[in-house]
């Protein structure tokens, strides 16, 4: 059984690594030739700030000095945690489930901000009915559970999409992201620890305590960032992590979400500095450690709206600040073309 | 002859300031309406952070508790000025003709941006060919003219739009908004004025000069707003006030561009302290005394990207964000209706 739609599938963890680890991407040619457009089009240089660079980055990203947007694919990957048991969420875990139902329905905010964007939007429930293990007693997932995981997303991806949009829906899952951030990058427990749904200031104490005794319990295994994974993470954010890796080697920029689809990005920023290279951060959102986390993966937010719902919420709604910078680079008019004096 | 479609024209500047006075605007309860459906939805409380305020705002505005967003109105003035002769710009004073052309023929940035947000676009060329009078020399505009291009912007609106934007055009007017400024908030023209389309160090100074000009030259002259734009000010920034103003009475929000639209804005909340109350900051630009000035009219921008095109261009991807907001918030089922624990 391979991942992929027949390009790089992978049927070990070893030879995800090795996709992850894949030279190459960006074609410099087309980013050159976007960069030498984008000083002849009619503006003053410089004055459309951050889409200038974001409009010259996909265009390197997708081979085209001169590229399309009409394509953004969103997927939404749902997982079920041991650890929600442990009363680290302000919703019972049965929620997961209800709100895959409310994405299929139609009925959640990233279905309306799907709408909005022109965004196709895709649901996979993965084992809602088999949460990953409590990772403060055991491995949070097998080997087989991981690599299922990382294929689910790694198959999920459209080869036809032109930007690709993570999101996740997992109660519980802000803890299990604190854990693999602390584990990837140290640091106290409670400073990687938030509000999630909205727990109180217990209930953050428990989520720090939880991701401690994590840490704790799987001291020695945590070297290799897919062990880090492994142990603590769970199968929505393994999953976002294999979309990515596949969407990096199909040449689809991604446009990073919160909290949770970051702690996924910097696993494979772990197995592989470039690994983040066709990502963009679509937002801050409130979770307390993101925007740290957003600065160990070099990233700038486009947007920072307070938000905080996970779903692919906030990275869809950058997608429209990324199809603007799109649109007036491949749109706009040069100066010779418009008859425009350069100043 | 009166401005406007038959509603709240105005023949005379006490007209105008009567109506910019005028009370009311807000619905309030379609506002409590809307805050109580945002306290239903399928989300975690205060999760959608900005968007959710966006959305109450949006329809405490338009009167309906789940409003729909789907016909955005970009509204571009020109107008050339006396001061640009005095090297203030780093682009000839030909060039506002030029870009007119441009945004006429579909090939500015602004034009990408409307056809990606889908919003309608018009563009209004305020008698190019007879620039404002210097202001260092004499007021820039007769109250003739200042009447006539406030009831350009007022006419301008569609009564049948949901949002709009006000965007301009116009070599030298940077220079002209810091004018403004000054006049209306006191503090150096030095820290009024910025790079603009891009001049060099001398040109700042030669703007700081200009101004400095401006003021000492209508100085007694500058106690009422409307003096201040007719003294200092230019026709597009007369007009975007009127196109505010007039949205303010037909229930339309607007979504703030950068530093020569708030420049405009300015007068209007000078004129009545809740004159701005239908508008929202749509992006804070790279222009350097913009966010001084935002702060002093009280908004927070949605966006901060870099830009400072000025053509509404900021204000314009805004309307994406404001998109998303009206689409969560109206097309969102609630806790009952998905059948999701609230938690």
């Amino acid at each position: 059984m391979t991942g992929g739609h027949g390009v790089g599938g992978f049927t070990t963890l070893a030879e995800f690594r090795a996709l992850v680890a894949m030279a190459g991407g960006v074609d410099a040619g087309a980013r050159q030739a976007a960069e030498d457009r984008n000083a002849q089009l009619t503006k003053p240089p410089g004055a459309l700030g951050r889409l200038e660079d974001l409009a010259i980055w996909y265009a390197g990203w997708r081979g085209k000095a001169r590229p399309d947007l009409s394509r953004p694919q969103i997927l939404i990957f749902a997982g079920n945690h041991g650890i929600a048991a442990r009363g680290v969420s302000a919703f019972p875990p049965e929620v997961t489930a209800q709100m895959v139902a409310n994405f299929r329905a139609g009925g959640a905010a990233i279905n309306q901000l799907a709408k909005t964007f022109g965004a196709s939007l895709s649901v996979h429930a993965l084992d809602l009915d088999r949460p990953t293990a409590d990772f403060t007693q055991t491995a949070a997932m097998t080997e087989a559970d991981l690599l299922a995981a990382l294929r689910a997303g790694w198959d999920a991806v459209d080869p036809a999409a032109d930007l690709v949009v993570t999101g996740e829906m997992g109660i519980g899952n802000t803890t299990v992201a604190a854990a693999l951030a602390a584990a990837l990058f140290g640091g106290d427990p409670a400073d990687w620890v938030g509000r999630g749904t909205g727990v109180n200031a217990e209930g953050l104490i428990r989520k720090a305590d939880v991701v401690a005794q994590g840490l704790a319990r799987h001291a020695g295994a945590l070297e290799d960032p897919l062990d880090v994974l492994r142990c603590l993470g769970g199968r929505e954010i393994a999953a976002m992590a294999g979309a990515m890796a596949y969407a990096r080697l199909l040449r689809i920029p991604v446009v990073l979400d919160g909290f949770i689809c970051c702690a996924a990005a910097a696993v494979l920023q772990r197995v592989h500095p470039d690994a983040l290279d066709h990502c963009v951060a679509g937002h801050q959102s409130a979770e307390a450690a993101h925007g740290a986390l957003l600065a160990l993966l070099g990233k700038a937010p486009l947007l920072s709206l307070g938000l905080r719902l996970g779903e692919g919420s906030g990275a869809a709604l950058a997608i429209g600040v990324v199809q603007g910078a799109v649109a007036c680079h491949s749109g706009m008019a040069t100066f010779a073309e418009a008859g425009v004096a350069e100043g």
